[in-house]
């Protein structure tokens, strides 16, 4: 009774062992070179055993209710599963879970099957007071998951991993109406059967869930094209203690506020979302991805934007800024002769030490023809130098690689960590300036200089996202702190500088400090004014996207 | 002190007397015909003499109040500034107007000309318990600018006309800020200087605002290209009775739920709106325009299905049913020789019977050309038959035409009517029968067989607007129980069809019954909710949007 079991990822990192990955030895050069990082014994996890667990805290009464409400094989309480639910798989997280804290686990971790085993779950611990967090693939980097206590006797997690079916297709519409556990696989493999897809790939896809994507307003790696979650979702279902939020899927409407755009990233703090209506394409017969080289960040986000704003966008944009194109070329590097004719082609042409950029579009051959001619169009009129597909196909085999790289990484004692935002092309250049900057200073000053890539990663009339990586030596016994004040400097930088705190990674507990800042007091208090009139007893996932007085022990503390 | 002059309609109807429309002998012949009407004495409003209003209840501790906050010209009361307050556009409003019956206007009128102007009239306002109802053009047609008491003391306007700058430019983001008191063509003054266009052109575009488009979750007739309002809003500000929400114009974010979409559709309840930050586009270089024709609204409604789903739409597409279409080219019949050629063109092909299509394409020279050969490739593979410019052209010039038309057949005892809806694709038929049946059953019920007439609106990937005309001899002396009892019977039929209660009049008093259908009461329950913290003495717009038991008088009622 754990769902599929392909979704169960190791309990102290990303994925499943079978795709552990190994630091390739240009990596290790590289870190040593630029980290000034020494090769020392890998620093493996603590055994499962030796993992520090709170007593479980479920009491009678409110075992008999869960049983009562899901039965006794859907509640579960055993040291895996209330490990697997203790955290997400943020930076933090796997410091904390490596180091064998899993001290906020969930006393119990129950999978209800259908929408009324979720209203008896929440009604059995609404009256026992207990907090629910509802928990879909677990892959939150920004502590969305973690059971904070809050004040409550237990926690327990709602895993949504029993409810992963497709209710319907509407051909006609192009709708599908999903149940919140299927993973971003499953879903598509279901959609595929039937022609269609939805077309949305975070870089967690393999085990992030349709229920968390809405939970946290997601975007995938090609919603540039097939548009973010919240372009998609059209109707759903949600569980309050209260009672049931019911958004039709109407195409349009201007019947008073959209109350979907409540939910659509409430993230499990009003309620369990249930059910969702998505728009969803036709699968695409071809998928043609390429390279692109701009002799700067620059030109090349100048290009983006026209290219954009004249509707010639691909499906998938990204643009490496400079440091990160050095990065991952030199990570890349194996000295053959293809590499080095590379290499004279873009000095030849005054691209040394430029960016690299990655361009897919998905469809049908006639569009992706039509669609890509428009595309070279607007690149090569920004002065875009096309590379073909084979940076295309590598970055798509290496599309959700990244946070099995971090697990090995922090086997050896690198911090590597992710953090993003969005701002209008106006301000694009100096917020990507003055966030680089940022972290660098907070880890040179702490004796870690790091490295600091980032790209632009979706792109809109009147704006884009970035996506900033950082790489550092960890100080050892000290990573949280050290964690923290890259975090905290890498905020101010965004909120000064006119971005938003998260594009797509949602807000947690790690960015709530910002949420207030972002959105302003009054506006946060008409969401606190909603949770309270929905969910009255403050069960659902608290210390989650509201920042509370009374959060549990903030992001990054042991 | 009333704003830009060319925004003040006549009190008992649309537009000016300068543009004041005559009923065309065609359209009084098919009257007679389809409709059983005689010609009898033309029906003039009262004189603004004798209009019924309350005594006004502004007492002198509000009015020294108002005037410290805006001024003592912008505090007005006198009888035409309280009657062209005193109610929307809406069929009933003119009903009721035009026999002198002002009894709902308010107070005073306040035209408060910035932000913090705004803010000092709510204060006033809320410390002597007085309802606030915010007035941008006027031009509801759902009795959204009533100033329903509902137990307050008094009842003020507070009309927009004074904001109506715009603020600021980002050409490289393409957006702009605007005052919400801009009515749409001030608002495209100031963008086309600029190269720029907002491109959203509803119906009442000549007199509505800004602020009137973001409360009212508007659409305009181009905006299955430009996009509705809701897609355009990056931003906005707001003032409510317990201080300001600021949503800031990024592209897009992740952090928590879009508090901005709660504000816009707000219809007032929640605040004023004070600012909006906009997406615009470069202004057009070229407009075209072009008829179609289809043998039948359900083929004509598949090849928009596909076009749509193929992203080959145009900016503007409208489909009539068959009895729009037959009714619109009897109203324009002048029997000439190319109108009998056209005839003969259709009859030859087959078309005799069948539905017109508008079709039109905004940009530039080369995005015009680009674009109209997909969308003419998408029409022809649905068995669509071009008809040229000439359609198209027709249409343009009379698309602000309809409410000056209304004000012509009520002056002959006609009733005219328009209501919208939208749905999915696969409910787009069944719905169009369906509320068309509901309306004919109602009138033909009470004696007053109607002609009703339906078009296609605007398209979405998952579904289509429908948007709906009937007229009806009136019965004189019920004239608003007739009315009521025809759009209970629509409201009905579209709730029970699957669609909307409204796609773009928003929902005022006259859709708030069904508003609680839609969404369901613990939606609800969270709206009023964010009231009440926003609002908490309640004096914003009080009987709009949401259902009360004291909403004042109900609809259509005298």
């Amino acid at each position: 009774m754990s769902g599929d079991p392909a979704r169960r990822m190791r309990w102290w990192g990303w994925g499943d062992d079978a795709h552990d990955a190994a630091l390739p030895d240009a990596a290790a050069n590289l870190l040593r070179d630029e980290l000034g990082w020494t090769e020392g014994p890998v620093r493996r996890p603590v055994a499962l055993d030796d993992v520090r667990l709170p007593d479980p805290r479920l009491n009678d009464a409110l075992r008999s209710r869960l049983v009562e409400a899901v039965g006794s094989d859907a509640v579960r309480t055993d040291r895996l599963e209330r490990v697997l639910h203790s955290a997400g798989k943020s930076y933090p997280d796997l410091v904390r879970l490596r180091s064998g804290d899993a001290l906020e686990a969930p006393d119990a971790v129950v999978y209800p099957a259908s929408h009324e085993e979720v209203v008896g779950v929440l009604a059995a611990c609404g009256d026992e007071g207990v907090a629910v967090v509802p928990f879909g693939g677990g892959t939150s980097v920004v502590g969305g998951v973690d059971p904070v206590r809050d004040g409550f006797a237990a926690a327990i997690s709602l895993d949504t991993g029993q409810m992963d079916r497709l209710v319907s297709v509407d051909h006609r519409s192009l709708t599908a109406t999903l149940e919140p556990g299927l993973t971003g696989p499953r879903a598509e493999a279901w959609l595929a059967a039937r022609g269609l897809t939805l077309g949305h790939f975070p870089q967690s896809w393999e085990y992030a869930t349709i229920g968390g994507f809405v939970a946290t307003r997601s975007a995938g790696q090609a919603s540039t094209g097939y548009g973010r979650i919240d372009e998609l979702v059209l109707g759903l279902r949600c569980a309050t203690p209260a009672g049931d939020i019911a958004a039709r899927a109407f195409p349009a409407s201007a019947a008073g506020p959209a109350l979907r755009e409540l939910v659509v990233g409430s993230e499990g703090v009003l309620g369990v979302i249930t059910e969702a209506t998505l728009a969803v394409r036709p699968a695409p017969a071809e998928c043609h991805y390429e390279g692109w080289s701009f002799r700067s960040f620059t030109e090349g986000a100048e290009a983006f934007r026209m290219m954009e704003q004249s509707d010639a966008s691909p499906d998938v944009a990204r643009l490496s800024d400079e440091e990160e194109t050095r990065l991952s070329m030199a990570m890349a590097s194996t000295g053959s002769a293809t590499e080095r004719a590379g290499r004279a082609y873009l000095r030849a042409r005054g691209h040394e030490g430029g960016c690299i950029a990655i361009i897919g579009h998905e469809g049908s051959a006639e569009e992706v023809a039509r669609r890509r001619s428009r595309t070279r169009e607007a690149l090569k009129r920004g002065d875009g130098l096309p590379l073909g597909q084979r940076p295309g196909r590598a970055w798509l085999r290496g599309r959700y690689a990244g946070p099995y790289l971090r697990d090995a990484l922090l086997d050896r004692g690198v911090m590597a960590e992710t953090l993003e935002t969005a701002t209008s092309w106006s301000h694009l250049e100096s917020l990507h300036a003055q966030v680089a900057a940022a972290l660098r200073d907070a880890l040179r000053t702490r004796g870690t200089p790091p490295l600091v890539l980032c790209h632009v990663s979706h792109l809109y009339r009147s704006g884009a996202s970035l996506y900033f990586t950082f790489l550092a030596r960890q100080e050892e016994g000290a990573e949280l702190d050290q964690w923290r004040a890259a975090k905290t400097a890498a905020g101010e930088a965004i909120v000064a500088g006119g971005g938003t705190i998260t594009h797509h990674h949602a807000v947690g507990r790690d960015h709530s400090p910002w949420m207030a800042r972002e959105v302003g007091p009054l506006a946060l208090d008409v969401l606190r004014a909603a949770k309270e009139r929905l969910d009255p007893d403050g069960i659902m996932n608290p210390g989650k996207l509201l920042p509370t007085a009374a959060g549990g022990r903030p992001a990054g503390t042991t």
